[in-house]
């Protein structure tokens, strides 16, 4: 009879150290080592070379996509059974900690190793993948590789992604060696799981172990592009202005006064992470301004007024501003709910091992949540210090924490894998 | 006996506009061609060998001094005499048009050649001159060359300051041929004059033909660094941001709310022109923002208090954002009046040609005020169309407005420099 299989905390977190020094860099402000992995870049390209030796090492069968995504099969039973799969990413936002989606991938290994370590051969056959540039940071579109393999992108569409610096998905997928030949459309796995960081407060402040995920809320991102007029900023009356970098302050504002406003349910989070003054100069009223607003709502309803309000304030400051203000939409999902028997499966898996759980909604979007468009899925979440903070070097969850989340993955999955 | 020098308003004109095709570009928003000839790059390297050219046909001693100043030198009949000395720039913002800086030298070379049609020889030397990086819109320093020049900023200071590219100055001087070799102090001239647009609406709305510059208003610009953290658009809560992009848009919405306030006088000018956010990025709370303060004003007093002001405001909203704000001053002149016998004889050249007149500040720092402190100075505006809109490609003077500035500018130098 075998072992139990069980999970290591020690050999899973020097795994996530690993692969955290890959990329790394001093920040500044903190003192502390971040993570500079944007999907493509050579960065990337180790980090990925650096995952494949390890899943190679554990014999697993590894295929890369046409589109980057790396998955690695470890055989079943029944090995012509649909597998079940595990997965996240690992490439980064470029000032990120070590956890964010290194978690999933690394703990996806870490159940292989701990199902090798106890001679476990589940039926279904099992993968671990992880997908390619689930942060859009760098090409503009979030689980890119995910929503390429459910069909939800044509591959050519993602292939033609530009960076700032004009240089294509494609082009950078070969020279980082990662242009696959399998095909990109994923055949449904059985199930799809995921472990990931919380990136929010709320399980670290209530003393929670293990998030059991109910589902992805709504995102909604702008490209807002603002039209004023240049002008000397030393000579130019105030009232003759039509000054692009005020209309984006004033949208900035707005947007966290609708967050903090309640009308949107209350977590409705609204974020201008990027402004683009033109011409950019001290002594020059800017022109033109490209800026970002990022709203995610956990209800598809709360979401809809969210958008229709702050589309009607662009309107309202291009007339009270004397500008011209476009906006496109780059990027819109709706709610995604998780499966719910799976639900179930992690929190009693969790109880069973003594650790406390809760419903979460997720803030952030995921893979799992374009592959819930091909099969059933489900999230763990585990907490992080300093309020889950996240996209930051500051990033940390501990080993017990990581451990926790990886040990129900691995319960969950022998459910699933084993069950007749 | 010699005939009147007079102005060739044609001559000028083409001469202007000769030189605004070079870095030249096409504004898409307007649909009109713009000006880039930014400080020391190959667009204003073009620009200096077309004008110095331009000098040499006219027979005049082109000299470059270590800073890049170009002077350009004409006998006169007492030719030991100090000169009286004409100038300005042709260096320009990133989105120009033709007539800022321009107008002032190639009208300085317009009256010498009319005084060479008029075979008039002026008992003092005269000189052209056009100064180095007027605009500070490259190297972060304004009125650069003629700062030098003056000795209100040393040569190797200059010489060390960098572009965003890391580019110095003396490297940039060499690599577009005008790294000088005679001694930057300027010996004071007799007198300096510069013909300017005003680069706002004063003059045009009330049809007022010559400005007479009193003075140039005080300059204060700040570089302002706002740290906050980092942190996931999606999951971190409002209450829980320190996000850098809030605060930059207060401070910005502040600076306009205090120049349309009139608690500073009526002519505070507020202006927030750069605004950098680290890391830019749409799902990322900007950990980080610098951003640029430009304040002008034509009273002393009124400027120190609007600076203290601001400055109280920053520590307001660091603490209310929870950021760290901190802030540089990056330039800084008091109010510069010019000489008083100068401006009444402008005047009365204007008026004996049947031009309109009124005494005006200048919003805009000017190489003028640099000079002023070696020896008497003043300084002529003429109108601009649009409400006098400049460092815009819709900057626009006609060929009358300019000649008519132009025409004064050669009746108050004959004054001066022939004055026994």
């Amino acid at each position: 009879m075998n072992r139990t299989p069980v999970v290591s905390a020690l050999r899973l977190y020097e795994s996530i150290e690993a692969l955290g020094r890959i990329g790394r860099y001093l920040d500044e402000a903190s003192g502390l080592y971040g993570v500079n992995r944007l999907a493509l870049t050579a960065q990337d390209g180790e980090g990925r070379r650096h995952v494949v030796a390890k899943m190679k090492s554990l014999g697993l069968a590894v295929t890369v996509d046409r589109i980057g995504n790396v998955y690695a099969r470890r055989k079943g039973r029944e090995d012509t059974l649909a597998p079940v799969m595990m997965g996240s990413h690992i490439d980064s936002v470029p000032t990120a900690g070590k956890f964010d989606g290194c978690l999933g991938v690394l703990g996806a290994l870490e159940v292989m190793q701990a199902l090798d370590d106890a001679q476990h051969v589940t039926r279904r056959p099992l993968v671990a993948a992880f997908f390619t540039d689930e942060e859009g940071s760098r090409f503009g579109s979030d689980m890119l590789g995910s929503s390429v393999a459910t069909a939800r992108i044509p591959l050519q569409t993602a292939y033609a992604l530009r960076d700032r610096a004009g240089l294509s998905v494609q082009a950078e997928l070969e020279a980082i060696g990662f242009l696959g030949e399998t095909a990109e459309q994923l055949a449904p796995p059985f199930a799809y799981l995921e472990c990931h960081i919380e990136q929010g407060p709320m399980l670290r402040r209530e003393h929670i172990d293990i998030g059991v995920v109910t589902g992805v809320q709504s995102i909604s991102w702008h490209e807002v592009t603002i039209l004023g007029r240049s002008a000397h900023a030393g000579t130019t009356p105030m009232e003759l202005r039509a000054d692009a970098s005020v209309a984006a302050s004033r949208i900035n504002l707005r947007l966290r006064q609708m967050a903090l406003s309640g009308h949107y349910g209350e977590q409705l989070r609204a974020t201008m992470g990027a402004m683009v003054p033109v011409p950019g100069l001290v002594n020059i009223v800017p022109g033109q301004m490209t800026v970002t607003v990022d709203l995610r709502n956990p209800s598809d309803v709360q979401m809809r007024r969210a958008e229709a309000d702050i589309i009607a304030f662009y309107e309202t400051v291009a007339a009270e501003e004397g500008v011209q203000i476009r906006w496109r939409q780059t990027a819109r999902t709706s709610c995604v709910p998780f499966d719910a028997a799976f639900q179930d499966q992690i929190e009693a898996a969790a109880q069973r091992r003594g650790l406390s759980t809760r419903r979460i909604v997720s803030g952030a979007g995921h893979d799992a949540q374009e592959l819930a468009h091909l099969t059933r899925a489900a999230m763990i979440f585990v907490p992080g210090e300093y309020d889950g903070i996240s996209h930051n070097p500051r990033e940390l969850s501990t080993p017990e924490q990581c451990a926790n989340g990886v040990q129900v993955l691995l319960d969950v999955l022998l459910e699933i894998a084993d069950a007749e």
